[in-house]
């Protein structure tokens, strides 16, 4: 960490103290839970005796300004255990004294802020003076059980965050206010992309017929994608018999990520969290040759995996989630090939969607543990691992080596994210797998034949369509490129008079498999452009009397371009090469 | 019943003790359970001491023959309960005994066949005389629960016809080949499309590629269709919350076929056994008016539905699958167009699939009972009652009136088809439902500004993938129509020396967009035309050296038609057009 960092952690760390004192000020009966510096910020936990609105928040903060303009100085003072307990307890700061049985030390340490204004245990640092806090504000407030553990009180969490000058905040307010504005939860609700609905359940997101259209569209694309490189397609169900997961060993090393069994008769069943069992099985349905690898089989799988309630983040953290899976399972001499051909078609696919802020991780066994702690065969995992890095390495792709990331089962590349907020998050893996071929007694037949063990690669292109549907939202800011927005041209007639004809052009464009809607509203025209460009489609074409007159459109596309007056099948024409290209001239 | 089928009853169920005396004489400690004639033939549980093989069987129905030769009279005789209880012990018929506790006559009827050589307790009826049996045959074992109860030991059951005329045994033997040779279990194996695989769960079953290619493309069609009448399609998890089944009412009425509840943290989910509370949730995101309806929800959505192991039955009965799901919501006024709509999209896919033999069944509500036993308003049934009868009249529909047999919350219309073994179940359903407005409070505002209740339909075309897969398999006994089949195309060159031409004619037709595969293995022609005329691929291409000079394929196709030499643009334009008509030219 830098100074600059150290120093602003310090900022936070003091201004939720000076939070803390703010609210015992308004709301002396108040109860406090922890606040620590975040990443952006800090918070402070608290239980307030009636429930606070956002106008208390104001309020609290004024309150702040107030304390920090005192200039204020922090200091560390230590308390023997007794004498602590007995401040607590003389304060009535319950959750404090629960803090306080989790601290060994004897001698325990507060910090005061001016001449006992306020007093929290606390290990600190802090920073010398209030005066140091440059700028401070208060964002949101959350609800957040006591300690994380929902059998706990909910307590209520305010979010705040402090610089050292006014400039620093107002930069970070605007920078917020833009991610806000590409998040992929307000652009899913205003874009009517998803839904999560508390009665359906949490972490478990609905496709609305404008989000289901894209993943549809996404689906289709990917399945031709792979085919074209010799993939093959199986759809295995989603719930799975104890057995599988017992060969697989998930019910040994996975078992809290999966949901509660389910018994049915007298047999017990799983949830599915991964594809792998089921697909493994199919490979075994006949005896395999090696004229028969590399065999790549795919699988739009859709897998329950379970995440604590606090942890679900709209699309990007969920507990159902469909993949685009694959198994490859080839030979030694293949899998070089292999690895190259994936990293093929991510960098397709990730050009074709637009999509270009990622990064590659590469995981590593740690080498000093190798042989008690990973499965399978060490050569094989330096063959593997060897591999990994000389193809990353020969394709002068940027990665960063991680040793001691590896799964136990095998080493991986990841593909890593950032989300508007800054958050990182895997959303295409590449993982070498050493635990299933022997758990499932994986075989092929070699060309002298004998009986071998095939390298099974296990790869997610999209490693959730839920995930990677966030980040694509958020790093187009829900402008999709036309060859999967979904609706592609919205037909503005400029008023009933051309109704007809706009029903005309709609019958053409549609028999082209332009994806084209008509707003016929009994609405202004100037409100139904407005309409369509808040649903960011791509394309809008008005037709009054001149455009039937002349046979055309009048064509503007979502960036404001007026593309002008264009023959209906020269706009067909158009709209067909940006779908072909997919945007990519 | 008709005399003739009378007769074969009496004949059959004399032949099932006549086969329980044939198995007493061979094996004379096996224990007897029950045997009943059933469609087509008669069966009689054993418990055998030891196993008996697939060469018993000729064993047992040689003794058979040989016990009918014998011209044995059949006749009832009665003993009081406490004798029949000594006799039945005395032969150590322990499950005789148990069967004898749950008749409640004092006096208990026997079946003798000749002079007493064989008893069995039974009601009758029966034939005279064994001579009137002219023809038996024994067929298959399996396996079978005592009283079909799974806590009970598992019987041999040995399955068997018989007739009066050695004739009739054949035709009937011949037709039974036929259709096991269209049997979707023989050919889902056969032509690779899906498998039942124990590890991963009863009826659960796998779509592999070949299958899944099918149903990709029909699930393509079939959400295009919908989308052309107006159809917009959502996607909601596989398990929902126990909240929507509380309120639904199903956790009340359907929950015997629903699985056993997930906890989550504080929270209990359920596999979700039927789409519509989810649909509901989403209806209600945004308030409805008339101008929204009527509104066309569909959904690709897979549900659990749990059946007795003993029930399931290849695709035809599953515990998981995937519906093409819609719910329609519509004002009274609409309701007509709504209903002739669904069965213009009902009949266009059935055409398009080539799929002919089903009949409609209009359910209808019990008059007498309506008020008690129906939920919602007597007035809307009977609006929905006759609405239902009148388009299906008005269309000219043939089809059976069932009265008593709608669902508590609504009437319907069911299209049934018959399987290659006379089976019928269920492919397709129009439901109108009273229950799921209530619940949900499911209103849009009417063009008064007044709050309403909108019909609800709903309608799968297809009510089950796996079910409907199962029919359209045994209904084109594979073959399947051009546009839909797996691959369109093999390319056969006759020796490697074409294998570059076969390549070349491979790109220009999958440019094309034809499913074609190229066949260079080192196999013999007419062993490479055999492996693609018994996967049912369409044509099959083959090149040579004429080919080559004359920059053409020779065409066959699957019916044994050779089509002789035709350009490849020929080719491609002959297949289109049949993709484009879908065979129905």
């Amino acid at each position: 960490m830098d100074n600059k960092q150290e120093k602003l952690e310090k900022i936070r760390h003091s201004a939720s103290h000076i939070l803390a004192q703010a609210v015992l000020t308004l709301y002396p009966d108040t109860k406090l839970g922890i606040g620590p510096a975040i990443d952006d910020g800090f918070y402070y936990d608290f239980e307030f005796s009636s429930p606070i609105e956002e106008e208390d928040l104001k309020k609290i903060e004024k309150e702040m300004k107030k304390i920090i303009k005192k200039n204020l100085p922090f200091n560390q003072i230590f308390m023997p255990r007794e004498e602590a307990k007995k401040y607590l307890k003389a304060i009535d700061q319950t959750y404090k004294l629960e803090l306080l049985e989790d601290i060994p030390d004897e001698e325990l340490s507060f910090y005061t802020t001016g001449d006992n204004e306020f007093i929290d245990l606390c290990r600190g640092p802090h920073i010398e003076n209030t005066k140091e806090i440059g700028a401070v504000k208060l964002l949101k407030t959350a609800g957040a059980y006591w300690r994380g553990d929902e059998k706990n009180k909910m307590l209520t969490r305010i979010y705040g965050t402090a610089f050292e000058t006014k400039e620093e905040l107002k930069d970070h307010l605007q920078k917020l206010e833009m991610a806000e504005k590409r998040n992929h939860r307000v652009l899913g609700k205003q874009l009517k992309l998803f839904a999560l609905i508390p009665e359906i359940g949490q972490g478990l997101p609905v496709w609305l017929p404008r989000g289901y259209k894209i993943r549809r569209i996404l689906e289709d694309y990917m399945i031709k994608l792979e085919e074209d490189h010799g993939y093959t397609h199986i759809l295995t169900p989603h719930i799975n018999k104890d057995i599988l997961f017992e060969t697989s060993g998930h019910l040994n090393f996975y078992k809290d990520s999966m949901y509660a069994p389910i018994k049915v008769e007298d047999e017990t069943y799983y949830l599915k969290p991964m594809n792998c069992p089921a697909a493994m099985m199919v490979y075994k349905l006949e005896p395999k040759s090696y004229r028969d690898l590399p065999l790549k089989m795919g699988e739009l799988g859709t897998v329950y995996r379970y995440e604590k309630s606090g942890e679900l983040q709209g699309l990007q953290r969920v507990r159902g989630f469909t993949q685009n899976d694959a198994h490859i399972f080839c030979t030694e001499e293949q899998l070089k090939d292999q690895i190259n051909e994936i990293l093929d078609l991510l960098n397709q696919f990730y050009k074709d969607v637009g999509f270009d802020k990622y990064r590659f991780v590469l995981a590593l066994s740690d080498k000093e543990n190798k042989a008690e702690k990973y499965a399978g065969d060490p050569e094989r995992w330096k063959i593997a691992e060897d591999t990994l890095r000389q193809v990353l390495k020969e394709r002068g792709e940027n990665f960063e080596e991680i040793p001691g990331d590896a799964a136990f089962y095998g080493p991986k590349i990841d593909i890593l994210a950032e989300n508007v907020f800054g958050k990182e998050d895997a959303i295409s893996t590449v993982q070498l797998d050493f635990n299933l071929p022997q758990k499932f007694d994986i075989k092929y037949i070699d060309s002298n034949g004998e009986e071998k063990e095939p390298f099974i690669i296990h790869r997610a292109l999209i490693g959730s369509f839920e995930r990677f549907f966030a980040f694509l939202i958020e790093q187009h800011g829900g402008d999709f490129p036309l060859w999967f927005a979904p609706e592609q041209v919205m037909i503005i007639p400029i008023s009933e008079n051309q109704n007809n004809y706009a029903d005309k052009v709609y019958e053409i464009l549609k028999d082209a498999d332009i994806r084209v809607e008509v707003d016929k509203r009994n609405k202004s025209m100037q409100a139904r452009i407005r309409d369509a460009e808040k649903m960011k489609i791509p394309y809008i074409a008005i037709v009054g009397d001149k455009e039937i007159e002349t046979d055309t459109v009048s064509v503007r596309s979502r960036l404001n371009k007026e593309l002008g007056l264009m023959k209906t099948q020269e706009f067909i024409d158009y709209l067909k090469e940006e779908v072909r290209t997919k945007g990519n001239k």
